[in-house]
């Protein structure tokens, strides 16, 4: 049994906890992975949005942080953090202008963009006189955001110039690497072909490139050193039931469960006090059902309400009313957003401290 | 165009705005409904969250307030609402009887049991110098928790007066009614019927019973005066895109939505601001994709990551890079429970204030 399975019963639940020392196993690792391969390490803190595991970031050896939100990124800087990349095409008004002023008074503040428009955008409200980092977005294949050929990169390095902006580099998200297990060497090797055309393409326009940064925890340790620059990927922090779907993260490394009661055991089920939300309703379609139960390896989440989840069980025992049990989620991030603490558990799984989730809901 | 498809300008994207007039019309026409049947009104908290809402629910004609956790019950009563029900079969360690003791002191509050064992540990960790009143959880259809028999049902009263409770009534939550608008009217006279033959089947026992309690928007004004005394809607206060497929809520009085920006406009499609963490992935089976833009009939949100939300739109006009659009949600109460506080706005569409989300992330 793993510790991951093991809370004690002073835990209300239903809690988010946190195993310490395998979430800073999980940091160890990625750092030293990546330090082996000289690509720098700048986690990405949406998956954890916390000050205080951010700061262990740092200390094993991350270069800054990645956020989504400016929002993100002022929790982060006004809490010390001077390196920031905001990995995000935003589209900039005067009021998120002006925060973005008030942020680069305290820290170094990147911005991605991912048009003309955009960056003519950022340009004439940010003002001439403020020359802001720039990272241009390349779609690497998830169809999502970022410019589609080396052509277009170019067109926006060169408006991100003219609108008085430091166009330093490309950045990419590789969410295909999401499709399966299968589809994870396949994406890596698309963001580096992507990632390294457009380099080529800025090259020879004239436009140096400094920074080439990849994304995403499946792909994090796939990209050869030269090819990229830096690495932000986030779940690795904790861990999760998909990633370790995708082969990207060892079942027993998983850090983050969800301590949670059994309130029912009538009908052909059990129900669970961890509903949606404070499981969320993600749910990849390559999985089955809301998360796992480690104890229970029958058991499938068939149905979420705000308040309660639905378990079905195939074959093995089920547990009894009023047992506690863990469950892995299917996608961590959102999990760790719903909730305003987490409970840090120590070697022997007795709660040892409880985080703030810093940067909660902090979306705009 | 509808006041919902308005904002102004100085609203940050994304944002979770609600039009003051639509949500006090959604309250009093709930009001005046349940009034001119004789049914009391008792509105669940989980869809607003909100001390100020609820209050307007109390001087609209509102007995009191349901909640689905102790926690949510804890910031109600200590705003000073002096009549709670926890509608929710919690199982009582001993940190959570302490919580129901000192809420007891500040307010009377009714908790949810839905089995002998759940009654026994109740009373056991209570005390039995402490006479809560519990109503008896039934299952009228949904297959989630509460009894599933009217013998049961007794077993459990009887099991509640030995272990020094007060079993004042039951209640039953008539979720099935969600799966479409044509299982809405069967959902309701399932509803009415479990709860008739479980109160018929208590009352031949020897039991009194005070309180007939149902739940559910779709059906709260579907159940004929006698057949219950208390009805617990919560997400018609608001509405959202689910009532609306029900025939639940008239689509003109949907009084929440989502500020969002359009962040990219290349690819085929385009990108908004407000992904997951925003709108929550609830898309119920009967529902595609997840929300509407009221401004573009045609669109779709496809795909929702933690801070994107793609859009596909079949003909018709599209979006143009930096629009700003409003979008209605699928099901609101995820969406008011990840933000800490929603802009209202007044009958011009201009923010006329903010209110706190007090009880959002109250699950335990």
């Amino acid at each position: 049994v793993a510790i991951q399975t093991q809370f004690r019963s002073t835990i209300e639940t239903p809690a988010v906890c946190v195993d310490r020392a395998l979430m800073e196993a999980n940091i160890r690792r990625m750092a030293v992975q990546l330090k082996g391969r000289r690509i720098a390490f700048r986690p990405h803190v949406k998956s954890h949005k916390s000050v205080v595991i951010a700061e262990r970031q740092i200390a094993a050896g991350a270069v800054g942080l990645t956020t989504a939100t400016l929002g993100e990124a002022e929790v982060f800087a006004g809490a010390g953090f001077e390196d920031i990349f905001i990995a995000y095409p935003l589209w900039f008004t005067d009021a998120k202008a002006a925060r973005l002023r008030a942020l680069l008074e305290r820290a170094r503040v990147a911005v991605g963009v991912s048009s003309v428009a955009g960056a003519e955008q950022l340009g004439s409200k940010l003002g001439h006189g403020v020359p802001v980092d720039v990272l241009i977005e390349v779609d690497s294949g998830e169809n999502r955001t970022g410019v589609t050929d080396p052509h277009t990169a170019v067109r926006v390095a060169q408006a991100a110039e003219r609108a008085g902006l430091r166009a330093i580099g490309v950045f990419t998200h590789v969410g295909h690497s999401y499709a399966g297990a299968d589809a994870v060497a396949e994406a890596a090797a698309d963001e580096v072909r992507t990632l390294s055309d457009t380099v080529e393409a800025l090259r020879n326009a004239g436009h140096p490139v400094e920074v080439v940064s990849a994304g995403s925890t499946p792909t994090a340790l796939l990209s050869a050193e030269g090819a990229v620059t830096e690495e932000r990927p986030g779940t690795f922090v904790f861990g999760d039931r998909q990633q370790v779907a995708l082969d990207a993260h060892p079942p027993e490394a998983v850090a983050l469960f969800i301590a949670a009661t059994v309130v029912s055991a009538a009908h052909n089920h059990f129900v669970l006090d961890a509903g949606a939300k404070v499981l969320s309703k993600d749910a990849p379609k390559t999985l089955d059902g809301y998360g796992t139960l480690p104890a229970y390896p029958g058991a499938r989440i068939q149905r979420l309400y705000d308040h309660h989840a639905v378990v079905t069980c195939s074959g093995g025992e089920t547990p009894s009313l009023g047992e506690r049990v863990s469950v892995i989620p299917n996608h961590v991030c959102p999990v760790v957003n719903l909730t305003d603490e987490i409970v840090i558990l120590g070697e022997t799984g007795d709660e040892e401290d409880r985080w703030s989730v810093d940067a909660r809901g902090r979306n705009t």
